[in-house]
């Protein structure tokens, strides 16, 4: 595997690098973008300058045939929060990717003219194109671009008009399987980074290329089987998601009492079966779309879907939950139509659907518009995409936002939108939002399988008591799992059935022939997370950085009217291993 | 002396308190204010919650016969830095506040409806009344009210417009001697707070009270006369200010090459005659102004004016040296007419001179208006008054701009714009805009005293030796003097003439019976920024934040084409005492 470099900002245009791992060697996905963001990008640059780098990483095992491993990793300081970013994406282009011989593509430098470019890598290696009448192209348009000149084996990794206009909520949508941008590297502005570099799209080919060959092919297959059969005897796993989605959590989540509404003032929302992913599945179905769709090849999850407008006609893909929680639940609307045209403009303008929920809800907090005005929400999600001055500071995510209305109650931790669980009523995800490396993130310790789903055991969610052992846990497996390439998840059924993680690691090993046991495994884990928290410290990152907005300490949320109850110390444990 | 303490959120409307100085007995000015927000704000707070406090303190010696007292601190925990915050204003306020027998009046709370108070004190009392008819004001008609309303024997400290928007660049004014709202504590956002209580005004008038007395009126009379001596003997405090005020600075730091220009990008700006203090001078004595006054009783220096408009009307006070450099060679303009009417519309609408003409600065280089075009930054001003979408972002400063726009060159330290010397060509000032506990301010530690002026002695404005030290020793003295009431342009005298510092001691001995050596005064100074520091460390702030923007690192600053060269271990070491 190799690392191809490109210096956009060389002189004479960009400039293509390519060497072997090296000191990288062993690392894929979060653990390689990490590593080198880590030991590359001086922490006190400006995210939008030339001395922060976009590493963009399929995981170790991403272009082989085993299952779930079609993620992509995508790194860089965060233009969002200041903090080292790696940014989580399914779709097509980690196996294509990883097939085409790349363990990383590192975007350096910046460019000295106003160019935009094109970057099309196949079996024959890369070609760089300027092309500046692709500038201001929405994803869907621009990939049909793509696809027109490229054919149609083509994936894509592109930014929309945020990204050009480098907004702190501008993602990096991936193709999936249909050829449209509907997979996003969502959070912390990981788009504005890729619109700093000038770099419109990258396209990938891989005809041509094999799958990767495992060191030990027998085992390898062997070890996927058993993986598999693990995943389809879950019933997260082989039932809840691929019947419903993950938009099944809706109905779960406000039967918990955690659902954020109205701006995270309440755990439940009145409208909540009317945005559910059994509501979503009917939909689905009645409309001709589908319930059950993987977003890659290798995918036997299949949580996604496929979703029709009114008219039978496609709009997006199946909204996932935190997507529609956001511009749902926390904005006060309940139009899963209106829910599914502000995801689809998301994914068009290149936009993290959680940043823009959470700042749109600001927003109605501010009085813009008002709480549970679709239309309203709709229009805003326009302004952005526009560019006008209010696109711009709600493109910039919701901590700008509440500056720039003068709002108090800005739920975000470095800056980063709390996702869709209120920590009040989840204290395990609540120690997560706070300690993450990331900025509140959900994916990064998801304590909501013990919180609420009691898989991997049962945490009692409005409590202190056990939420920072488990939260350390789970963020210390998900740095690992990040790494894989393999879809996060899998952990409903590694963290429940000891066979299936064995499975994973025995695909590993056979893979790469190593012998790695669970603690290699977390020991893994345990390395990422300290170069990402070595990188943030060297960045001004502090406990005190560590910490939810005081809101939730002192306002109680109903229905259980609780308050965020881990001590200030307790959160300064979680990384002590 | 009383600490007046008013609950803004008490039930029923705002409730106040009076009390001793009890444990903040010793302290006024910047002083108090730290001690009482370093002690009664959690550091974790939002800027603009119930937690946050709003002190106003006049100095140890204001309201007293002493020359120069008139200063008044105003601190609170900073919506634009997010640190500690004293900023600190001229005007009639502090005389006729500490005549009124109080130390402090503490703002608390947060009120449960959106009423605006205002706040009228006099011999007789307090009387807080509700008055929703000026909201949205502007400082000059507000003024003009309260005068109509209580008479012309007041002081006023009051917000504008973008005070009640809780802008993050609102001021708070205070009239000068013709009662005029020309006086702004300026920087961090003070006027947000300010806002965010819904006090829209203090109201002062000292009518049949008396001057403060001192324990020794015989020794404070004398000492007092030596002061006066002194300023009036030295050239800067005696000459130049008087003369030609504080923009006599524009002609030598752009000589020094120190003038940044064009949003930092040259020390050196080709228009700086048409806007030097002499061109200001001329234009004032020509049309009926006048170039010499000053800002409150008391004041023996003037280095104020007054500066009339073309038909020979009053238009603004003399704009002071760092308002028309922000306003004018940063932006690249050199129309003195325009900056005056920025000027204006600066304390019309109660917003810092200095945030504003850098964020100006930032939008410039985003290409929203051409660098140079006045016009385009008049109108950029109003949409600031009138709170448009565009407005909210300038309003809320230079860092909140550079996000919204997607720039990269952006002249902050803790998100506080860098005032109008280049820290490449005068380090003294980068090591203190660095490490101050305020954010970028130059008058926290004015090593252009010694960098350029040649006042206090000589260190090479171009080399990094010696500059730690030096702005150490006038941090400290900084923080001291703040604390006295006095207006900071006395350390000019008080730094050359040992004479002048023995006078300042006498007299606050004098006054209070105490005995301090000039020893006791460092000690004063070092305690104050100690308990700031430590502020600042629990809401968060490490090292890593005393660090200029990477660019002042690389990029070479014309004409001397130098970078700032202070290591960062050696910024470190300023607050090693």
């Amino acid at each position: 595997m190799k690392i191809m470099r490109i210096d956009v900002g060389a002189n004479g245009g960009p400039k293509v690098v390519e060497s072997g791992l090296g000191e990288y060697e062993g690392f894929g996905g979060r653990g390689l973008t990490s590593a080198i963001v880590s030991r590359e990008v001086p922490p006190d640059c400006h995210p939008l300058s030339a001395d922060n780098k976009l590493v963009i990483a399929p995981g170790l095992l991403s272009g082989t045939t085993g299952a779930m491993t079609g993620r992509i990793s995508i790194g860089c300081k965060s233009p969002l929060t200041g903090t080292i970013k790696e940014s989580n994406a399914g779709g097509q282009p980690a196996q294509v990717l990883a097939r085409l011989g790349y363990a990383a593509i590192v975007l350096e430098g910046k460019p000295k003219t106003d160019d935009l470019y094109v970057i099309y890598i196949n079996k024959d290696g890369v070609k760089i194109e300027t092309d500046n009448s692709l500038k201001g192209l929405a994803n869907y348009d621009l990939v049909e671009k793509m696809k027109q000149r490229y054919g149609d084996k083509i994936a894509c990794i592109s930014i929309g008009p945020a990204g050009e206009m480098k907004m702190s909520a501008a993602s990096i949508a991936c193709t999936d399987m249909e050829l449209r941008p509907t997979r996003h590297a969502g959070r912390g502005g990981v788009g504005a980074v890729m619109g700093s570099k000038q770099v419109k799209a990258i396209v990938l080919d891989d005809t041509g290329m094999r799958m990767r060959e495992p060191k030990d092919p027998e085992k390898f297959r062997e070890a996927n089987k058993k993986f598999v059969e693990g995943l389809r005897n879950h019933p997260v796993t082989g039932k809840g998601l691929p019947a419903y989605g993950t938009d099944s959590l809706a109905n779960i989540i406000n039967e918990a009492g955690a659902y954020p509404t109205y701006n995270f003032k309440q755990g439940r929302f009145e409208g909540t079966a009317k945005i559910s992913g059994e509501e979503l599945a009917k939909i689905e179905k009645e409309r001709g779309g589908s319930p059950t769709h993987g977003c890659h090849r290798g995918c036997v999850i299949r949580c996604s879907g496929i979703f029709h407008d009114k008219n039978g006609k496609y709009l997006t893909k199946q909204p996932e939950y935190e997507a529609v929680w956001a511009n749902g639940a926390n904005c006060g609307i309940d139009d899963i139509d209106a829910i599914a045209l502000i995801d689809f403009l998301c994914d068009n303008y290149g936009l993290d659907t959680i940043e823009m929920g959470v700042a749109i809800g600001v927003a109605m907090e501010a009085g813009i518009i008002p709480f549970g005005d679709a239309q309203g929400a709709i229009n805003l999600l326009h302004e952005v995409g526009k560019g006008t001055h209010l696109g711009r500071i709600l493109g910039n995510g919701a901590a700008v936002t509440g500056k720039a209305f003068g709002v108090e109650r800005v739920p975000v931790v470095k800056g980063q939108a709390l996702p869709a669980y209120d920590p009040r009523a989840a204290h395990g995800i609540g120690v997560t939002y706070a300690t993450s490396t990331m900025g509140a993130d959900h994916t990064a310790g998801y304590a909501i399988a013990q919180n609420i789903l009691k898989v991997g055991g049962y945490v009692d969610p409005l409590k202190p008591e056990g939420q920072v052992e488990l939260s350390r846990n789970l963020q210390i497996a998900t740095a690992a799992i990040d790494s894989t390439g393999m879809c996060l998840f899998i952990a409903f059924a590694i963290l429940d059935q000891p066979e299936t993680f064995q499975a994973m690691l025995d695909m590993i090993n056979a893979f790469y022939g190593w012998n790695w046991t669970a603690d290699d495994f977390t020991e893994y884990g345990k390395k990422i997370l300290k170069m990402e928290r070595e990188f943030n410290s060297r960045a001004g990152f502090t406990k005190e950085h560590d910490r939810l907005p005081r809101f939730f300490k002192v306002e109680s949320l109903p229905p259980h009217n609780v308050t965020f109850q881990v001590a200030d110390e307790d959160l300064d444990k979680v990384f002590a291993f």
